[in-house]
């Protein structure tokens, strides 16, 4: 997943953009990049293996940058280098082109394969390159009928920041799967992920770039066209469930308010009777584990505690890694476990391995009984839209029965919400969201080549 | 603060150093440092600026190492330089001294004046470096005593576990300032500052280190003296309040108990008449607000979040680092604040700087009456004993009137918990605290020379 | 000014790139950078500002490299990057691209103009980048004929080593500007700027790569074609008065032999009635000043000694680096000059700035008059060829007369050595040289944007 | 060995001392350090592992240092950390005491343990905290006597350059064992190991610091005592041979001029009939292999070129890294040597590895006859008094007679110079210098633990 910034018209805007970054680094911690672009389009790039960081920003000032384009990423397998981290920034026919990247093109293999027949070279494992090429190829008249172009043969999941010369432009794929929000800072036009990174510099939120809509901004406003075919939506339900700040606004809707909405379905959907008290895996679980509590008239308790030095889990490279962070990440609260029923709640269960280690624990803390709820239905096939999940293989609900699953996690009972009652649950549903990795429902055909997709996605 | 640790007697001695040191990270997170002693007494350091990190224990592994010693710690202005990163360690007499020291010595000044006229070198401006001489020129016999005639000119709070040789000793000042468990891993021998280290890797706690007690650990076993002068118990209540971690218990309490209790007594005295919803600061006051809604029977509410990407405010050395923190580090949700008249529950106030900032923050998301309950009394003095308060003209409580302060912070109302209600909510209270910070009562002359302490100080 | 290297079939071959490199470390310090390339065709590359280093090599080590191209490159102001650095790899239609260039490309705006404007992107401002998307482009059957059609169209000076899949190739441009060398180790291919990199690795010369040859390396075995238009030979002449190492053989000669000789004959045109003793400015113009002492039967002293602790003063990027790095390279031997009549040799003098500084310094030193004699003729036009000579105003040649120059330098006399008695004094002369930054007489019309040019060199 | 620096009461002291240990870079790479030292005798400390470089100044800039003390630091096998690099900075009674010390005391292992049985502590392995421990225990009147009654029980080689306060003092033991010059920079008062480092900053050349005088400045002026026993001088004889800069004077004496006299007189001593030309092992040995040159009337030539871009053998504190360095270090020049009988002249030969390996060069290139001439005796002990020689066993002139070395080398002939030929060639001979390592004659007892001294010597 990535986290993507722009600003338009602001004497302050590589310091805004890396502030606006702070706010996106949830979406990936991997690499980050500030793009600066002067009056005269000029644009020079910053960019950093890692969490963004203020020298970031002090490394651009003094180039009288006034747009700006951030990026924070995080990794597949494989291509964790410095080569890969975004925005990405060459040199075409019409000057400086810049590009912020969050989703994943399905053909991007097919198109990369027709572009190297051209002649065309290829720098990084990034399917962003491809759509850079395409913009570099296109001929059309004006910024947004040049990205409308190159766009034109690309499917799959993008919202981009552009910048061509001193223009900014915004997209949206038709389907809408990422989110982009665009704001307003005094005269200046916004572009970021969440809203969340227009609350960090004091912008006001305008409306969202809608599914299919190419947004540009110049010296002369902010104009807009639909070039797309139209397509029916398909928001990533994902953004809700796990991936956006609770404080964010996506597709419209709070997320915090749809966490809470869909904590109390799933105790509606799956009641724990006979406990005692409900908690949640921190931080991300929290308003689902309230909304359960606050449905089940049962006391939300604090019986897991994170250690806040050490990163998040689900976006860390290799499983390696991964099980030592999980082990130095949490510890359980042993004065209000012993002795308890207890429920805990999870967003969501991709490979078990860190809910398996949590039971254990929660059980080691003296827990009488553990009934495991889960705000989400069963993560079955991997994401080809821009989430790094795992392969099918390493999806536990791929492989094991929910009885199975119980089991290998050592709970006294799962239940995982429904499919209906998640997108009923959340903001505008239940039409209009992808949630092909809960239930099979694939708005396109799978990429031909999926592990090059996971090597070369751009986020 | 300072975060303490150490293990006598395991082959993993410097790994399970590293992930104890991860669970004290929030006690300090300027330096962190790790001593590896070996069978023959041979002792070798890895220290480094900033948080703990892989490398520090990969650094000692090839040494053989199965005692070790490790320390977090935060800084005071203007000495935070890796020449003051601890643990100490230097040759002696007796062969290498390692000490890790969470506290300050009242008397530092006093005694490194006399050891100086003695012809003795320092090398850094830590008060550790006091005692570390004291023990070398120690002529006792037996490590627990040459310990015992070193601290007898020492006053104030030493919390220390230190090494001679093969030999650990672990001791707490007579007062028993700051915290020390002892703990079981197989055969070897654990101690920490906070139970939560002792959870990570797997170690069971056996006790308290008592006041004034001076444990020694060697191939011969456990041993125990109690060579000091008792003294009145004077634990400090702010470790409760807010320091330690809620998954650890310190001075045999709970802290999440402790917490959870001061947020009901909190209710009890300052009711919030028409409040409808409580949150917390988060992650310090989760507990206390937790606390404060079931007393009131009023909603809990996840209104403000965080972002985890960056450090604890209140351990930022200078001012200017600490606003720029601030403003990137929370977030309100305005679906839950628009309109409502809400509870915001800190577990205390020093400068304000930050609580005006939240109390503003959460207006422009659109409270519409902000009641500040806040889960301790004013702080209206300066700690000498080893928490790095700032002076007193920075504490808001000690330049104004609650009612002032209300202005000041821009809430509704403000009340504060009473000491009395305090020292009643905590454990084992409400005899055998410190509360010097809140209630002027030191048990100790001040330091004669107050600024030098606080350059000087070794935690 | 760049240095190269390319080794095919060897199961050392990163290392020996390695170690080729500090051969070349004198042709550039900025970046350096190796590239693996397995069995199967897949390439790897590690590139880093400043000189070579082990971790380089190490960095590759378990990539199974049996091909292998290195680079050292030295800046031009303003373009120091990482980006910069080379050697480039590239992924295009027929697999990994990657190339190491030194020289510069006259038409080479005009061809990337023309690139993009067919839509190509670049990545860099290397002149090198535009070399690589013509062989992404070429279709022609075979490696060989790829590159013969890649540089059809590339007007200026090249030499190459090139990896395209497992196939190796070197090539030099028509007029055969700058040195490659052709070697082999056991059954191993190898090629290098200079022979003192064939000598590290052990590799034994086999011949020149020829002026417009491109030879290519398989499994197969050697092979070449001459495809290009047959030109007059402008070997750099600079090479021998300068810029090669002597201890290596470049266009068939050796350097040292030739400095030799230009210092005899220097010591013929212009000899120093009355001196009393010869020096150099070491290190470069050792080898010159030792002939004009031969030929002028006066003494050889070491009266300059120079800190081998700092680099190169002419390939400074900036001339505040270049001034302070002055000050700290050289002192005068006091013993040696004291009272005496001398003669200073250097081989070239460009903007003057450190010879007057040195000429200060021997007199200061005691000398009594200072005879400076210069083993080449005055520099009077920047080079277009890839040796980043200054810009026209700043040859101190270009601006002054010799007696101008004379006086600002602060000598007694001043001796150049003729353009002819340059090119008949170096090997296989006085054709087949390029003179121009000496004479003016370019082979080639100046690039039409001289700026862009200097930033954009790919050496 | 070591480089120490000194400059009292210039406002530029910390960026003078900076260029001073430039100039001083030889004499130690491991690491570096300044210490500044304000009008209130606050001193703080820069110290870096490797290299001087920039920032080390930049760090002290702001500090108002009007004194400043630099050391320059190589290691001995096992020791090379942060820890040990100096000057050393405490905080005593006194003040700050600061401290650069070059050499060794031999009975350091004595004296530590008498001042660990009163009870002091030691940070490092160097003798030279040994030094500074007595200094702050002295408690005579006046900063020289304080130095002299803290250097009464020192032994063996120590020249100092020390801050106490304000007060600067320069001392030399009363051997002589090292160099220590005084000059003058307008109203400033600097000492150094070498007038090469007067040179660089501008300084004139005052005079030597006696053998035995203590040199103390303050704002009243300079002022000197002699306090210790007279001794015989016994300046180091291996200063002339190899260590100092050809371009300084130590002991009074200049380096170039010794080494041509070495030179000179190894020719007279071992002519080598035959032999047509003479070059040298660059670049410590150019000197004398001139003398050689012009005593025996053959040519000399430059037949082996060392890479700049790599330290100096001798100093590498590993066999691992020298013998890697070796064969990246110096390359041969065959149209030199092919066919030829030649002269190599070397200053010393050590281990023999590095003439080994340069021997077969030599011959690969061609040479018909290879007669080694070394302008020192053979060395056969270690040297106790500061310089990094290895142990006897490594020497291989203390295990094979000269026949057997040269067999072993590979040489035709070999000729080492005799003693008495060298200490009757260098400045002041013969009487006055130290040449245990020559001689077997050493002036003190050996240090009763060598092992230890070798781990624990100060430079």
């Amino acid at each position: 997943m990535c986290g993507i910034f722009g600003i338009h018209g602001h004497p302050d805007a590589v310091y805004l953009t890396e502030l606006g970054l702070y706010s996106l680094q949830h979406r990936g911690q991997e690499s980050a990049g500030i793009v600066s672009i002067d009056a005269a389009g000029n644009a020079t790039a910053a960019r950093r293996m890692g969490n963004v960081s203020d020298g970031m920003a002090r490394e651009l000032e003094t180039l009288g940058g006034i747009n700006a384009v951030g990026h924070t990423r995080y990794s597949t397998a494989g291509s964790s280098t410095i080569e890969n981290a975004q925005p990405v920034l060459v040199r075409s026919r019409g000057g400086a082109i810049t590009l912020a990247h969050n989703g994943n093109l399905v053909n991007a293999s097919e198109v990369r394969h027709d572009l190297e027949e051209q002649g065309s070279i290829f720098a990084t494992s990034n399917d962003s390159e491809v759509i850079v090429h395409l913009l570099a190829k296109s001929s059309a008249d004006g910024p947004e009928h040049r990205v409308a172009e190159a766009l034109r043969a690309a499917e799959g999941a993008f919202s981009l920041v552009i910048g061509l010369g001193t223009t900014m432009l915004a997209v949206r794929d038709p389907r809408g799967w990422r989110p982009l929000v665009m704001g307003r800072l005094g005269s200046a036009t916004v572009f970021a992920s969440e809203t969340c990174a227009l609350d960090i510099i004091g912008a006001t939120v305008v409306r969202d770039v809608e599914p299919g809509e190419i947004v540009a901004v110049d010296e002369t406003g902010v104009r807009s066209i639909h070039p797309f075919d139209a397509m029916e939506r398909r928001q990533c339900v994902f953004e809700y469930v796990y991936f956006a700040r609770p404080d964010s606004r996506v597709f419209g809707g709070s997320v915090d308010r749809a966490r809470r909405a869909l904590g109390r379905r799933l105790a509606a959907e799956h009641p724990a009777p006979g406990a005692e008290l409900v908690f949640s895996v921190p931080d991300s679980s929290n308003s689902a584990a309230l909304g359960f509590a606050e449905a089940s008239r049962l006391p939300y308790e604090l019986a897991l505690i994170r250690n806040h030095y050490v990163g998040r889990t689900f976006i860390q490279p290799t499983q390696a890694g991964r099980d030592a962070k999980v082990k130095v990440k949490y510890n359980a609260v042993r004065e209000i476990l012993a002795g308890k029923s207890v429920v805990m709640v999870d967003d969501s269960i991709v490979r078990g391995t860190t809910t398996r280690g949590l039971v254990a624990m929660v059980r080691a803390a003296g827990a009488r009984a553990v009934h495991m709820r889960v705000s989400s239905p069963p993560v079955t096939g991997p994401c080809y839209y821009g989430i790094d999940t795992p392969s099918r293989e390493e999806l536990i609900a791929a492989r094991l029965t929910e009885s199975e699953i119980a089991a290998h996690l050592g709970v006294d009972s799962l239940g995982y919400l429904s499919l209906d009652g998640m997108l009923n649950a959340v903001p505008d549903g239940p039409g209009g969201f992808c949630h092909a990795c809960f239930s099979g429902d694939y708005p396109t055909a799978p990429p031909t080549d999926p592990d090059k997709l996971r090597f070369g996605c751009g986020c």
